[in-house]
């Protein structure tokens, strides 16, 4: 049903196979008002999106039994996957809806969905913990008479079924949501309500609640993200493994006059006169003198035109194994991604579940650019740390080794200085701030040798070093405190190391012991 | 001549007029190749373009005395804005080339160009400090030649003229050159050969080059930063103060099979056959099986499409009065861009200029946000520090104050305790990372309560302060040891600011040193 076919560390790009075709992940669902429709399904293709979804419950009240005859996708005029809501937000809207979850579910698999959700209760936010546990485990209920249901529902399992975890910001809760409700055959697991995290711009929450139920989900299932369409999250929210999204947010935004740009959103009347909307093909001023209706059907298009791009940039980022240096671009827009990036720094459910889930590194073609100490969390830098730190480890102590400094010539390895060394049985090690110390031997490997470091602040390196040289450039002098070496160690300054060789001798005697020159520390 | 209609700090939109027109600044004049165009001038025309730049010497060499004729603009085909550029990026290609400065200047009057620039001598990169010495003197002394020549050539200033600084890295050079040329009357001041710089993608060089030029040229000029066409610098460069630019990297790239996309430059090959191209309207795997010819035009056309969003997204932050959170963010899409955006923190010049320059706070509706240090440097938190710092200053010795650190009530100033103390005459201040100590009657002004901060490391505080009280909310306790107090002190640590009346009491008794509760510090 759902195939990965690229990965790249946690995000993946998958084939989830439905009736009406295939959606290519990471993928976003359109919302489809039933009634009233402003962005003609034709252009909604032709913007990208080859799914949409729409809502079974306000189907049933418009058109009721006679959906069940002529079909779902007859109704909406659409030949391609269709996938159904089950009424669930408007329970989050209006509290309660007139239609049972059997009765949900059995209207879904009859009006042919081809992606149908059980009715499971969303968690508002805020909410008291006590109701959230009792919805909570309602929920869990639904999920499971659901599955008992659709065998005699849909034996041939023509609709694919959706597990929506819920809990929300109770993270216990929603873990335990996630761990019962995975433990059911459902083709797609959802994670429940983050709207109105969303509406808050509250970032760091959804991002957590994404780490929560991703730790706990098979991987090889497909995860569904309710309710979010908005740029600034969606490369975090598919970079931590979400495959799927459903959002109306470029109906709402435009309802009120509001522009989804890649960064951020503005109110038409801010834009200058000028200022050409590419996903409908008008400038601000022009939309300005149209009808309210003429207004609202192309601004919601340059919004989806927005979603679309967005998502397209996504999966390129994936195919080049760079998905990470795109999140690092895109956390920088806006303060609020930027505080759900750094909870990454220091989320150890991040860094289990990059150990669980991540690819690995891939060589990739171009730099690991390191910014600042909150692009240290990256998996590419996590993984090359774990691995280092490992070799390191089983070394023992550091006794009589070399350390370098500075901007060496590369390859490194290559030089007669490094022969020298190693001939004398000397460990040659570089240092640098995002990787601590490194292996001579791994330090033209990806990604030791590409990575650019710009504003990095270093950290003590924890090994015992003990009787050994740090040739350090002049210009890296501050770095030297990082490193902690006993007994006789010596510390040579020099200018540059791009005349390495003519502190060769120097270096050599040094590790020999047989002199006492440089500025010894203990 | 020109006029500036517009200002936010540094940046400025402008307005250029020539015979054929009014330039909009700032605009970027793309390089029209006379011999071989590949993309219609109606399509950049359409693609927001409404200046184009051609080369002189090249139209000199194809057409001769036929051109002074006939004329430019009808040559070109091209009724707008055309400006000419004098065959000196041929020197710095070639070495040498076959006119005379004279020749080259009256040529470009006589053909008709609506802007010429002088023959003047480029600065190559890298380059001995003696030869570009000669070269910068050589220059001027051509600058000064050009000026008295066009009383005679063109005695009604029909064409606007050019006046380049030379000098490259060699800052005092560039400074000297500044100086001598905008000592005469051109229009327009150039910043001469960044090209070199820029291929190698040291931005740092450029934006130095940029600090030094607009440190002399006089306010109300424009000044044309030659031959740079990169949308990832475009921000920074206008936010320096650049009103135009021109350049062939649409069509350098397109020849090459290079992308422009809004954060960096992509091969063809690179990119998913799905991935679309906005400003040609293909997919690259359309792209990838047409004939040669037709590829590069329609990658032309894309990368000039990429460029003109990019001026229309400055000029729309210009107009919202927050180019910088604009530029702060482009800063953070490639590791030297970061790296050319830290430099100013750093430097003397910048602040100088933003002095010198800026048109100082206006109110703004959106926030200010600060990621982290190095957006510091942003003249709007220059410019409410340096007003903090004059402020405080004039209050002397800082005895009996309150400070308060933490999330506090809004506004602040109408609370009951603030009235209270108030009352007791003692001056009550709020404490950030980003500000340092604010007086809270301007606690709730733009920018201080806008302020977004993220990752902000305090520094000391230099204000001594004596007997007063610090009322800290626990989170935020690690903040006051940036506060140094002496005297009899009190720190009251309080869960939450919130509950602000719960410590009334306590804080007036604490500043009416009744009582010796709370921890004293010395």
């Amino acid at each position: 049903m759902f195939e990965v076919i690229e990965k790249d560390e946690i995000a993946r790009i998958g084939k989830l196979y439905t009736r009406h075709g295939v959606i290519e992940t990471p993928a976003l669902f359109p919302v489809i008002n039933p009634s009233k429709q402003y962005v003609d399904l034709s252009r909604i293709k032709e913007l990208g999106f080859n799914q949409i979804i729409t809502n079974a419950y306000i189907i049933r009240k418009t058109y009721g039994d006679a959906a069940r005859e002529v079909g779902l996708h007859e109704i909406i005029g659409w030949d391609g996957p269709l996938m159904t809501d089950s009424g669930a937000y408007q329970i989050l809207q209006y509290g309660n809806i007139e239609v049972s979850p059997d009765e949900a579910l059995r209207y879904q698999v009859e009006i042919g969905s081809d992606i149908g959700v059980i009715l499971d209760i969303p968690t508002s936010y805020p909410r008291p913990r006590e109701l959230v546990e009792v919805e909570v485990n309602e929920t869990i209920r639904r999920a499971r008479r659901a599955i008992l249901q659709l065998k005699e529902l849909d034996p041939e399992h023509r609709m694919l079924i959706v597990g929506p975890t819920q809990g929300g910001v109770y993270r216990d809760l929603l873990a335990y949501s996630a761990r019962m409700v995975s433990e059911l055959p459902f083709d797609i697991y959802a994670i429940g309500s983050p709207t109105t995290l969303l509406q808050a711009y509250n970032f760091t929450g959804i991002i957590k609640m994404i780490l929560t139920v991703k730790s706990i989900i098979p991987p090889g299932k497909p995860v569904h993200l309710f309710g979010v369409g908005h740029p600034l999250i969606l490369p975090l929210a598919v970079a931590l493994g979400i495959d799927l999204f459903d959002s109306a947010s470029y109906m709402l935004y435009a309802n009120d006059d509001r522009i989804i740009l890649s960064s951020r959103t503005v109110r038409l009347s801010e834009l200058d006169k000028d200022y050409v909307l590419d996903g409908c093909g008008k400038r601000a001023g022009e939309l300005m003198e149209m009808s309210k209706e003429e207004r609202i059907r192309l601004i919601a298009q340059h919004n989806l035109w927005t979603l679309s791009r967005e998502l397209m940039e996504i999966k390129q980022r994936i195919k080049e194994h760079d998905i990470w240096s795109y999140v690092a671009q895109k956390a920088r827009q806006h303060p609020s991604v930027y505080r759900a990036y750094l909870t990454l720094s220091n989320s150890s459910l991040f860094r289990k579940l990059t150990i669980k889930l991540a690819s690995g590194l891939k060589v990739n073609a171009t730099q690991l650019s390191i910014l600042d100490n909150s692009d240290l969390a990256r998996p590419e830098v996590q993984w090359a740390r774990r691995r280092l730190r490992r070799l390191i480890k089983g070394m023992g102590v550091l006794t009589n080794v070399l350390i370098i400094i500075g901007d060496y010539e590369e390859p490194f390895i290559r030089t007669q200085i490094a022969n020298e060394v190693t001939r004398l049985g000397v460990r040659v090690f570089t240092y640098n701030e995002v990787y601590g110390l490194i292996p001579i031997e791994l330090s033209d490997v990806y990604p030791f040798s590409q990575t650019v470091r710009v504003n990095v602040k270093p950290r003590p390196i924890k090994y015992e070093i003990r009787d050994s040289v740090i040739l350090v450039e002049d210009k890296y002098r501050d770095l030297v405190k990082f490193i902690k070496c006993s007994g006789e160690c010596f510390i040579i300054y020099v200018d540059s190391l791009k005349n390495i060789k003519a502190y060769e001798k120097y270096v050599g005697l040094a590790l020999m012991k047989r002199v006492n020159e440089g500025s010894g520390i203990k």
